[in-house]
């Protein structure tokens, strides 16, 4: 039968910025990468701020609008937006809708940026505002916490909730750059910092043995809240994460996802707790269930295994949730299973381990196994928390 | 500064094919296309259907049905969904949500298929829908209209309206394939085969000549409905704009919009009318009045600049419309200049003719030629009307 074809290749290309104190007077970063894109008429910036980092850094709004008053090849929208941080601001549509009211308000245009301060939830909020607002704004991704410097925020995924679904909605348009300033990272809560450490752990199980053991070595560190060993983490997570991006297939057209490692169980245990459990801790739990069934499964050695856990609770990670156990066929976390093979799309892929630094994906869960898998992590829980 | 970098490339690649009684149970075209995709569980094929054409065809619903009977490489969704044609299904987002709906409901998968069959607006309306749902399922697109199967339905971009304002939100996102069906086209109403022409006449002034002298050559058999010669002017007319995507900026990072002749002023007319001024004829006004624009500021040359408007009189379209005109500085007209330079971002690029097949970007119009224009086509046209 006759046909017209149509191909054609689209390059997407960013930086991963890493400073300190991207709005102090003398740091010409952010004005540099402004200066450099070609000139255009009417060119302005919009940012959004997450509400815990507007109350964590009290001046940060002044110093912004200090910085384009000194700094401005393009122009400051003046009405700074600020947001609610947590997958609240993924949860209610108003907040996306509070974006595109401003891109329709301001005139903000597709040579314009839309900037965005804060965790993961409100990347992927604001990100997913600027790809569909005129079919694609500019987006600048400025991530405040461990988890968003390390994984969420360097990536390619834009997204809310809906239905009740995590990313029902959603988009894969990388942003134009990333800036990741470490003194955000100051401001975290305990549970903050440590949360976006699961992230690292993750991608170094499945893909880096050295990295992995470089945790362990720094174990102490981190829990210590050492600054440096921090960013050399981010540094080293966001490497392996854009790698992976890259090397492989960027825009998820298959039904694989070998980094969500851990997530298949987290992505549920959020819900079920109402995001009590925030991203970080369910992927602390997520990794353990998956690990120790790796290890019943017959894939992964039992000492390593234990590595594993041990990290996860040196580091004040719970490795695991009542709701994470099995009780029975409709325990709601085999619910779990099912919603990320539909989120994904056809059969369902899950990655497992066959050594620290070795994934391997498999096709198929064993009920009998997983709930093995609690009960194990619920003991060595119970174990840590009464010694 | 310390910095990672991050690049990639994506290939998009899709086939428009041409057919005739697409769900005819021998035509085996769709079935082949849906069966040559990596084998995946659970893929299913949801049909969003455009009123109009449910209507022009009443048996459409029962063939796609019997279709998927007899060949079923995926499972057909058998509720089918029903929307209103035109506008309208993009300027209320219900029909969006109704689409997202179904996609929850009957777990559509990003390895799934959602296939809208209608004008161009069902398709914009659905590709968006698909494409921000799970990120992005697979869209196929069956367009009913010459419109849509010359030139919107073919191409890559997705929207609805929002804020008053023409594809507000929408994405760049090409479908995994276009079906071409010249069935549909018979249904058509006069003013509706005719709509479409006008999209051939403006790519062939802005790019081949050739084609429009064979529009000027093949106008009598278009009026008489010849379906052959439809046939060939959407083949043509479709590649045309398949080149020109490929060719370029497929994604429109930049600000301008050479396929877009003639088309700022119709964007603003179809607003101002309520859309009752269809697409294809406010373009065909629109291409009127770049096109004695053209003249008058000294481009074109008066012979080919009535050659244009000879033709889309010959054709049946009006030429103008009262709120063409500028009347002041406030004439509606006017704000649709600055709507389209927003809309693209950037600094104002307007195509207009050196020649028939020569277009030129300009980034100034002037307000006196312009009106000037106006009273050009309310002139001519008064005069066809009258003689």
């Amino acid at each position: 039968m006759e046909h017209l074809h149509q191909s054609f290749t689209i390059k997407y290309e960013y930086n991963v910025f890493f400073s300190s104190g991207l709005f102090a007077p003398t740091n010409s970063l952010l004005n540099d990468f402004l200066a450099s894109a070609p000139a255009q008429d009417n060119r302005k910036i919009f940012f959004v701020v997450d509400a815990g980092v507007a109350e964590a850094q009290p001046q940060l709004i002044e110093h912004i609008k200090a910085y384009f008053k000194l700094q401005n090849p393009v122009q400051l929208i003046d009405d700074i937006l600020i947001v609610p941080g947590g997958e609240g601001v993924k949860n209610d549509t108003k907040y996306f809708e509070q974006v595109l009211e401003a891109v329709n308000q301001h005139g903000i245009d597709r040579h314009s940026y839309i900037a965005a301060i804060g965790g993961g939830s409100v990347l992927d909020m604001v990100g997913y505002a600027a790809t569909v607002a005129h079919r694609g704004i500019k987006h600048i991704r400025i991530p405040t916490t461990v988890l968003s410097q390390n994984d969420s925020g360097i990536g390619v995924k834009n997204g809310i909730n809906y239905f009740n679904k995590k990313n029902f909605l959603g988009t894969f348009a990388p942003p134009v750059a990333v800036f990741n300033d470490e003194t955000f990272l100051n401001t975290l809560s305990d549970r903050d910092w440590r949360s976006g450490i699961s992230e690292a752990i993750k991608v170094a199980l499945i893909k880096d043995r050295e990295f992995f053991e470089w945790l362990e070595y720094s174990a102490t560190d981190l829990v210590q809240r050492d600054l440096p060993v921090m960013n050399h983490l981010i540094w080293r997570c966001a490497k392996l994460h854009l790698e992976h991006i890259a090397g492989a297939d960027p825009f998820e057209s298959g039904s694989s996802r070998p980094l969500d490692f851990g997530h298949w169980s987290a992505h549920k245990l959020e819900y079920l707790t109402n995001f009590e459990v925030r991203h970080g801790e369910a992927v602390a739990m997520g990794i353990a269930l998956d690990t120790v069934y790796s290890n019943l499964s017959g894939r992964l050695s039992s000492a390593e295994s234990q590595r594993v856990t041990d990290l996860l609770q040196q580091l004040g990670f719970e490795i695991t949730h009542p709701l994470l156990q099995v009780d029975g066929e409709d325990s709601p976390v085999l619910a779990g299973l099912q919603e990320f093979r539909e989120h994904l799309g056809g059969q369902l892929t899950i990655m497992l381990l066959n050594a620290i630094g070795e994934g391997e994906e498999v096709h198929e869960i064993d009920t009998v196994l997983l709930k093995q898998a609690g009960k194990v992590l619920h003991d060595l829980q119970f174990w840590v928390q009464h010694k």
